[in-house]
């Protein structure tokens, strides 16, 4: 069993809405010392055993599924066998 | 200024439906080998010299905002100063 995990962020220059509308509500709730927020979404994903390279496995389903390259960076980190 | 992390899962035992429709579309997809998949959201915030413990700060947000103690668990990790 290995585990993996596939972490998706904005591109810089992208606008992250979900990030601008919680930075406001933040502020009407009286969290005014916010500078900014970024929003990061990942995946931790079990691999059976059968699967030889799992990162190279969530390589492609992150390119196939997960992410969109327009707006999108991510980064696949081995988590633990 | 510090950067701040609070990353939000869902609680054990409570269905993830993002991940279980991924896990669907993946294995339409070709990749079986998948076990398991959690999503995790996260927030990068920053904050403002003039908030004295931004850990505490965030711990008020995750609580006021951003977690669901119904379903969500949530960790805040510093992340840089």
């Amino acid at each position: 069993m290995s585990r993996v995990r596939i972490e998706i962020k904005y591109l810089k220059g992208v606008e992250d809405p979900e990030a601008l509308t919680i930075k406001k509500n933040l502020s009407i709730l009286g969290f005014t010392g916010v500078s900014s927020i970024n929003t990061v979404r990942s995946y931790e994903i079990e691999f059976s055993d059968d699967v030889r390279d799992p990162v190279a496995e969530a390589r492609k389903m992150a390119e196939k599924l997960l992410v969109n390259p327009v707006i999108h960076d991510y980064e696949v980190t081995l988590a633990g066998e």
